[in-house]
């Protein structure tokens, strides 16, 4: 998607670590114009696929999964990280390592809001190793429910967690893809 | 807002200790039509305030706090909880005593999204005690930015936070206000 590749061009940082720093427009400070056009995108790419609910992750997954969510006009189910006393016992869990964080987290969403009936779409505003959405998907399959697909906002293809999912078949769209990045340049990719 | 208000009365579930639990439209489960619903209503009562931007703190603010910045056409900075090595060392933080955890947590926001230039509208989803809101205030002051005023979908007035800030001169909105709740009725009250 063109709009958001200028966007990562004109106000993205490379970090070392593989890191990308988007926090101008995606994760800390929020662009709602454009993750409302974000949110349509993924509109159009799942608009098929008879989605009941889409499925994020704390905190930075929320904004592009509400976005999408009024298209789809369905409801966003967000998991919360950590042990949270106020979600209650009875919750689907799964295990999350992050790599930037150099540790393990727990994710967690309350069986209430997720049904042998559902048909999630998986979305989030980043896809590098995948693990955060390889914990979703757990939490999907435990919960009876069908993944639909999975729709990211920015794809590190080179951490290569969106070509283990392709490989496992699952429908992905990634609106940016990233084959390599260095401190003076960033190379996209298309979906093959 | 009889909307909201509602909204409430049909899915929110008192619980021991002051708990109003609104997770299958508010905060876990996100009703995202409702959600835009509060985010216009917001935007009627603060939109001749020349708002440049919308302050709020993960994660369950974030929803709101994008569904009223459309309106606005300007940015949500959401700032995070805990010390994010990703956010840097160059932010505003506060610290927030959690009544519902019992501990303290810091809320920080990258110095770069906020300045002397903004004048900004807090917004989360609930007004208990107002510790969180106390926070952010902190942190618009530190910024030298100006507070144009509070949006808040639900204020549990008996807990205090909304009247301190009333009493503080802040233009507060709260798109319902609790007065008082039991396990079998949850009274709505009126701004005076």
């Amino acid at each position: 998607m063109k709009m958001l590749e200028d966007k990562i061009l004109q106000c993205g940082i490379v970090l070392p670590g593989n890191v990308l720093k988007v926090d101008s427009f995606l994760n800390h400070q929020l662009d709602v114009k454009l993750i409302n056009e974000l949110g349509k995108e993924l509109y159009s790419s799942f608009l098929n696929d008879n989605i009941t609910k889409i499925l994020t992750v704390e905190a930075s997954g929320i904004a592009i999964a509400c976005a999408a969510a009024a298209n789809f006009d369905v409801p966003v189910v967000f998991a919360k990280k950590g042990h949270h006393e106020n979600v209650g016992n009875d919750v689907y869990t799964a295990e999350v390592f992050s790599f930037t964080k150099k540790k393990s987290y727990t994710v967690a969403v309350s069986k209430k809001f997720l049904s042998a009936d559902d048909n999630v779409l998986i979305v989030d505003d980043f896809l590098a190793t995948g693990e955060a959405c390889f914990g979703l998907k757990k939490i999907v399959e435990e919960a009876g429910a069908k993944l639909a697909g999975v729709g990211i906002a920015v794809e590190k293809r080179f951490q290569g967690g969106g070509n283990t999912l392709r490989k496992e078949g699952v429908k992905l769209k990634s609106l940016a893809i990233i084959d390599s990045m260095t401190d003076d340049s960033i190379r996209f990719g298309v979906d093959d």
